[in-house]
């Protein structure tokens, strides 16, 4: 069980499970399609960044700012559908996965050290 | 204001937020970096799939599935930790962009065709 | 036809080389900033087969084919760049690949088996 | 030193077709599955590019610089494996691209201009 109560991706959910059936994409939607899909998207997240400096990543305009929000909705989106494809509880499996990590990591270890230790990620 | 009421992922970015400062990692969590490591666990989250079939991708093993579930988690944790440098409500964010959605493809028009319409992106 | 004599990657490696130095492109292109750019490139080339069944993507239009082309050429051209940055010689590492895949995937044991021995990367 | 006299795409193309077809592995090689394929090998291309500044990647370590060089392969391999099965000369795909990056991109708009007009992608 999700530590993180009253999950509110359950309405996101829903709600694109509600936007797919009506417009009969389904059939569209299966997980090999999906993860193309939220591929896609990730990478039109990537494109805005690719010629800025690490610093000017920081200090996006506001125009900037809102394509990239956009952008992040979109990833949300299809990774929210294809967990509800899956029948998987997002918000239980990152939480499953920071207890991994909390382990892989331990704080001492791990500090300030990104390129052995930085990521979240096991692999 | 987000439709999705009790955000829940609130809690995970704030978890997310103290895992990488306990570890000294907000140096390395630039934007630039964090999209570049977004992009890494969803090409891990591509990879079981490339040589299934569609229907394949329907019928994981119980390892497989497990695999998939835990790549999908790195990449809502680095979707959350973008988000919460770049001050985004994903959510929120989540929500206009479903609404912007439900103009773009009418469900008359979009009904069944994937080629044209089936994108919840409206890129 | 190609203007490549002997179907050449130098001679692109070159083109492109002087593409960029006219317009002052160089500073823009670290290693760093190239693969983001290669990796917006290939998800482009994934797009226009992320709703196709398998079958169908053995069939593309003639404008889809051409689409498909054009985005090819990208990553085909970042690629090269990158290797140009990094003095790398692309043909010689691609030989010296295949050479380690032939004794990871003997062919006795690879054959047909896609799930286990497909790759032909080594990781 | 390239095994491939005069620096030839096509001898690799060739290889790599043989390589194929000894291990019965062309049942999975639909264009679909190829491009998820070079998907997963420029994101693990990216990978051990995420943490690290501009700079640093400028000055990889000797094996830094060897595993990118193994990661370049996987991706030309994939891109030539794609093309020959889509039946597309790459080298003649580039050459076209970068005819029309020089009028869409003329030397004198495009100085020294990344966020607008780096790109050698038209899109």
């Amino acid at each position: 069980m999700s530590p993180y109560s009253a999950d509110s991706l359950d309405a996101l959910r829903q709600h694109i499970r509600e936007f797919a059936r009506a417009r009969a994409w389904e059939r569209y939607h299966t997980p090999k399609n999906l993860v193309m899909a939220l591929s896609v998207e990730t990478a039109e997240l990537l494109e805005p960044f690719q010629w800025l400096t690490a610093e000017q990543s920081c200090h996006l305009s506001a125009e900037q700012h809102e394509a990239v929000r956009q952008e992040m909705a979109d990833v949300l989106i299809y990774l929210t559908r294809l967990a509800d494809v899956l029948e998987i509880d997002l918000l239980e499996a990152a939480a499953d996965k920071l207890a991994i990590n909390a382990r892989k990591y331990p704080i001492d270890r791990a500090h300030g050290n990104a390129l052995k230790y930085s990521d979240f990620s096991d692999d």
